[in-house]
């Protein structure tokens, strides 16, 4: 909570839900990650808060961009981001938005598949390409799926015939995990990249670029290591693997650069209980699932709650949102408690939501509006 | 597949993803539950599908609506619904909410708890309310948790509790759970309002009401009962709980309504595998979790999907959606199987996909636009 975002909540008094996000703190952040990792090129993952304010402020600073889709192009270009500082980085897209991003002068793509390369020589000749390794996340908050990526064989292969199809094979990506706080991933990640560099080596290939994703954290519940213990894992791994020629590096972040900067004030709408027999509490917020905290499925992030009570007495909550969906509850699992003196009416503040909360609002879903944001 | 949205979708050939809804459809099941349960109306749950198309109609057919929000009070009153024909029954309202809702003539509301209850008689004085009770919902196969109702002795109190603060005990209300097909869940669930009933009885209060919520099923990848035996399940248990004095009866349905009348069109994005030793094929569709499909959560609703490979060979696929979010998968366990001549750039028909569907779609998340929709 910055006195900025704590000043503006006073003073506007804003409809709630919404989100505040403080801009400083982002510029901040990009700061850091290029204080701790200067041989690391900073593209931001537009999709963990599309905000136009954000991806201007970041431009101005001298990021690239990556994006998932058509949509995040535009509003890359509409903000002063240049076509050359954009990387197409979703392995799933359509034919025609490959050649849509490359009218406009995108030329940097990933892919972890024969039928997307035959969709990149076709549609974006020429075009730097990188495959993504899979990987297992152990450690992550928020584990992959096995949805990107393909096994080590294959990414050698695909990248020989990137070449033959005449594309440039300039580099392999990997991902280990959203908020991963297992640093010793890191070295067994860039490992494999490593090894995937010897064997296109061998097959008169020259890979020059390291993509090493997202997965720096923001904090929620738990406490996280610093950042330059993040960046130490990252070059200590780089150079164990690499030793004194170290390719290109590109880095991902978008919660670590977003999440802390954004506090979300909600209003507490009911409590209640079940039945005389249970002393559990169900607080419902005017927030919920649906309205922009969908990373709480399956509990998996667990977010900072303050009441404005601290120091009170506190016992056990359900915490739940506003919409008649039963699989709106945000923490049944996960042993919140709350102050024993919050009542209906009450303004609460959920920590670190600047990332993956707007956009993972549904559209008026039950009638209640999309999370609102401000940017100060 | 209708014959009309068939037609439709070859003469338009809309730019996919979209839901194409047959308004005739909506019309036929909407008689068909009139038919069979003539001594119920009919207060469809406008959060099934909040399009004005389908309020219109349903208003002039002579529905009533069960609203969830603010938002869909006034989408009622702006399409022709009269205020008496509204239920608010959400159980968590603001107070502010509430008086809206009163001020514009509502005067039908849901509650299960006392904090409610007081919000109630202050801001809608004199109302009639009904109490939902907490059920256990064997059998669902979307089941819902514990967020709605209260426990049975709680809800005595707290019916005798509304007779005392000025307002109109009405009724009892509970949802046996979406897609419920274990029929003999409605027998236990509609003795237990009976003995609400004679239990208030003896507090000197006449309820008047049953309201039977929703849990009729749209018909997914299993065959469903007949709405027929649905019926029958529902007033057999009535007669045999409330013998001739049946008192009036509310049901709410949405998905049985509205889930058969749509119909998804979708595109294949990308086929993949992840290594030469597995033979799954990973489908992404430019359809996902974020984009509509919210309710293969879990993988708990299985969609029938049609690929107009209908009689080919089949072989296991993974199916996925879009995004760049590694939970963008929609079917991993589920054991689907799709044509081997499926390939990419076909177009996908999900079906029973009226449901759940647009108001699920996240805020342009990863910058792909919200689900469209046609009403045809």
């Amino acid at each position: 909570m910055t006195a900025k975002i704590s000043r503006f909540l006073e003073e506007v008094r804003p409809v709630t839900p919404c989100v505040v996000v403080d801009l400083d703190v982002i510029r901040d952040n990009y700061y850091s990650l290029r204080r701790w990792l200067p041989l690391a090129q900073v593209y931001y993952a537009v999709k963990a808060n599309p905000a136009p304010e954000i991806v201007r402020m970041l431009a101005g600073l001298g990021s690239s961009f990556d994006v998932a889709s058509r949509g995040e192009i535009d509003l890359c270009l509409a903000n002063g981001v240049a076509a050359e500082a954009i990387s197409f980085g979703n392995t799933i897209k359509k034919q025609r938005d490959i050649a849509y991003a490359y009218d406009r002068g995108v030329r940097l793509f990933a892919f972890d598949s024969e039928a997307e390369l035959e969709k990149l020589a076709a549609a974006a000749p020429g075009a730097r390409v990188f495959c993504r390794l899979l990987m297992t996340c152990d450690g992550a908050e928020w584990p992959l799926s096995r949805k990107f990526g393909c096994e080590f064989e294959m990414a050698r292969d695909l990248l020989v015939r990137a070449r033959d199809l005449g594309l440039d094979p300039y580099g392999v990506s990997f991902h280990v995990g959203s908020q991963q706080t297992d640093l010793a991933q890191w070295d067994l990640a860039v490992g494999k990249a490593a090894m995937l560099f010897t064997a296109l080596d061998e097959a008169g290939i020259d890979l020059r670029m390291v993509n090493l994703g997202g997965g720096f954290p923001a904090r929620y519940r738990k406490d996280i290591p610093a950042i330059e213990r993040y960046a130490d894992a990252v070059m200590t791994a780089m150079t164990n693997h690499f030793g004194n020629n170290i390719p290109a590096m590109i880095i991902e972040p978008g919660r670590s650069l977003v999440g802390d900067a954004g506090i979300l004030e909600t209003e507490v709408v009911l409590i209640s209980r079940k039945s005389y027999d249970e002393s559990v509490r169900w607080v419902y917020l005017d927030v919920g699932k649906f309205g922009g905290l969908a990373e709480t499925m399956d509990e998996a992030i667990k977010y900072r709650i303050q009441t404005g009570h601290e120091g009170d007495d506190t016992a056990p909550v359900v915490l739940a949102g506003p919409t008649c969906d039963s699989a709106d509850i945000l923490y049944e699992k996960a042993q919140y408690e709350m102050p024993v003196t919050l009542a209906v009416g009450d303004r609460v503040r959920i920590l670190s939501t600047g990332a993956y909360t707007t956009s993972y609002s549904a559209v008026n879903f039950n009638g209640f509006e999309p999370l609102k944001a401000y940017f100060i």
